[in-house]
């Protein structure tokens, strides 16, 4: 459907911008349900290139996928106290299993739950899977050489959240979550910490996403959890955006399903967990990332179409041209770059161009008589708008250097915007000024969780994570509460 | 977990054998919910073969994925009447978003659906996605420009069936789901007869699955298709099972959702439509065409483990041996063959060769010092229980040609058997007979529906389809009703 409208400028209304860019990316759609999108082609495109280099990570490090049910009996979620309390007040509802068919005063039928099909035992769509399959870990481990289970899911998952944002937030999301069983405390550590790493080197070397790895405050932590460890990136407007989560449970899990194993001595201990999650949300963080005031901007490793072919020229010249399009589109695919050729008879080269860059495709490759005399295609990038003759002897490896260079120079970029943004915090003066222009804000944190709880109510920021692997500040006071330090924090406004 | 029970022997009972196989190959297990299943790795991971090699075909024939919601509201689903029909007595309806604590009399906490959060409008879990498909269909075509969409989903959905066997019948299962649009009838049938001819060779070439395409009865076409294709595999019981449908939807589901366009002429007609699934349930059909009374045999093409390699030999011996393994294994993998070594230490080599006989894993290596003195591995095959020695030297493409022998056997042991099972039918006794037996029973059909019913009724046995491209019997009577026939018809038995 044509999409005439323009884009919103960034800094006129980031939350338009952002909104259009995907509209114009011809991303997602609403659905007919509230707070529920439609993945769409290039959108779920996106998805799938996340999916098949994340899976590559997940069984490089020894995991394995399964399918646990979309369904968790109402009683499994009271189990553990804070999970509960967590997801309890946004889940969906499974009540009845069966519609019957009602007429009306006027004659009008509609259908409506049957009353007789009423279930015993209520069910809640999964709002994240721990309790299900700590059940199913309850059946499956007896002994120590049952352990480890390293197991992800990707899967469907549901909170019925009342404010929601595309791809950010919405009702219904995709998403993978790991959830692993283990014999000691320190293995489970380990785990939690070595997924948060595969996850901030799928950030970086995949989405050109650089993100900080760091520890949640408790106030911040996941339902359940005894430590999470998260992967924070900062979004071009100066918000931060949790891309990523992983989490220590302690035996939390264990305790609440009755999960022990008999360890080499005999005796009976509970099992350690860990759980781990990514979801749709990194299509957010791409997009608010990279994208410009012309719309979708996608690093060449996520992007569905990376080159795009457009034959140009009059008609009598078209079939030399059609022929070398087709050898061209052949050599790129066989090299395993996604190519596509928009060889549409209705739609003029112009708005061609305008359709391509706004769906982020990183290079187009424009070929009419001209160009084939020369021997070449005439090469746009769509970052920077670099324009450049690329010899056709040889394309494959040409296209794929300049593919490398586009996806090395976004995470280039976006470290640079990153640091840029990132602040020394010396007073509550400094702190309040520089969150107005948004970045992450670098402060010696003294305060406890009500201190916490009060600056997140006064400013709208909150602690994103406290940085891993920095030393503890010495000798300096708190900032923002005039305590002594004893960790940095990394506060932001967030999504 | 231990599983030392022993296979029950398929001529004894071959729905306990079915089952037997599933445990002991690690396949499954039950979820606490009812109808609804755990897919365990080694299950799960036969999927992902599946999905993977479906997925190809899907995008060499045009097709992209995308995601739509896993909610549907209930309206919808009464716009196309002979739909809501099919599928409204068996779903599962949200009606809640909110769970809310309650304590009983004892002080017992337990939780329940707050009735304030009761919805407006009550939400089905989608048994299949017609009808919010061609709602986004309505919003997403308004030109001849717009056509064809070629648009399929991998997704869970959720029929709450009453009687459920593991893979065939389930409350919850993954499946693919394809839906196309197109601008004229022809078009949208060739889609619906290409995609079955997708399903029969991806059915015969990677699960060593023989099957028949034929068309449906009107009995049994899909809640709402015009007609509806199938691929119907035959089980060693001589039980046929439906393995795959494609429909030719008609204009159904386009008058049921208002969907127009504008063709080349300028004048606004309804768009013609398809859709086409295969499940889990294929992971039934692969159980019961190949497996044995030692438990599970996976075509190489879907085993999970192809090759499994198992050091053996003395302590003092290991060394040199866990070397050949690690380069046998690098090698293999390099091959693109998916090798598992099983060096677990606190199992015999007898134990271990047990548990990977019951998983199906088409081909052992054995590798201790004196088959490494002789430059090999001793081999032994899943099926027929072959032993050779596998030379070290070349032994990736050694490997693959028997992994290719063993999947080209298994195709051909299936046909045979299939064909053994297919019967002329001339008489209602033999047709009783056959039956008896398990087959597929060829009849020169001249019934109707209500013949259809009664057979069924008094024999169990159902039209499973009328095979495709086979000329119409020429002046016979159908054995079964004594009328004139006009079209050839399988019978059998179906799960």
């Amino acid at each position: 459907m044509a999409q005439d409208s323009a884009i919103t400028p960034r800094d006129q209304d980031y939350s338009a911008w952002y909104l259009d860019v995907i509209q114009h990316g011809d991303l997602l759609d609403d659905a007919p349900v509230r707070g529920c999108k439609v993945l769409k082609p290039h959108g779920y495109g996106i998805w799938e290139l996340i999916q098949a280099d994340l899976d590559r990570r997940f069984r490089d490090t020894g995991h394995r996928n399964a399918y646990f049910p979309l369904f968790i009996p109402v009683s499994f979620l009271s189990r553990e106290a804070e999970h509960v309390e967590g997801f309890a007040k946004e889940c969906a509802i499974v009540t009845h299993h069966r519609l019957r068919s009602v007429t009306d005063d006027n004659g009008k039928v509609s259908v409506e739950p049957d009353p007789e099909s009423a279930l015993e035992e209520q069910l809640v769509v999964r709002p994240t899977s721990e309790t299900v399959i700590w059940h199913m870990y309850g059946r499956w481990i007896d002994s120590w050489r049952d352990l480890p289970i390293l197991i992800n899911q990707w899967a469907n998952v549901v909170r019925w959240e009342m404010r929601t944002r595309p791809f950010l937030r919405t009702a219904e999301f995709l998403w993978q979550e790991g959830h692993t069983a283990h014999a000691t405390r320190d293995e489970a550590i380990d785990e939690a910490r070595l997924m948060l790493q595969v996850y901030r080197d799928f950030a970086h070397e995949i989405l050109a996403v650089p993100v900080v790895t760091g520890v949640k405050s408790a106030r911040e932590r996941f339902a359940g959890a005894v430590e999470t460890f998260t992967i924070e990136a900062l979004m071009q407007n100066g918000w931060a955006l949790q891309s990523g989560t992983s989490h220590f449970l302690g035996q939390n899990f264990a305790k609440a399903f009755d999960v022990t194993f008999q360890n080499k001595n005999g005796e009976r201990e509970l099992v350690w967990a860990t759980s781990w999650g990514v979801s749709t949300r990194l299509i957010g963080a791409v997009i608010m990332t990279h994208s410009d005031d012309d719309g979708l901007v996608l690093p060449p490793r996520v992007a569905p179409i990376q080159v795009v072919i457009i034959p140009v020229g009059k008609a009598k010249d078209l079939e030399a041209v059609r022929q070398a399009v087709d050898a061209l589109r052949a050599e790129l695919r066989q090299a395993g770059i996604r190519v596509h050729v928009d060889d549409r008879d209705n739609l003029r080269p112009g708005a061609k161009y305008f359709e391509w860059e706004r769906k982020g495709v990183p290079l187009r490759l424009e070929l009419g008589p001209r160009d084939l005399a020369k021997g070449q295609a005439f090469a746009k990038t769509r970052i920077n708008r670099e324009k450049f003759g690329l010899p056709l002897q040889g394309a494959a490896m040409e296209v794929q250097r300049v593919l490398d260079k586009i996806q090395d120079e976004l995470l280039a970029r976006a470290i640079a915007m990153r640091d840029a943004r990132t602040y020394d915090i010396d007073s509550v003066e400094t702190f309040r000024a520089r969150l107005e222009e948004g970045g992450f804000l670098r402060v010696a944190w003294g305060g406890d969780d009500a201190d916490e709880g009060r600056i997140a109510e006064e400013t709208k920021a909150t602690i994103r994570c406290f940085p891993l692997d920095e030393p503890a500040p010495q000798g300096l006071a708190c900032p923002l509460t005039g305590k002594p330090a004893w960790t940095w924090a990394l506060f932001a406004r967030a999504y």
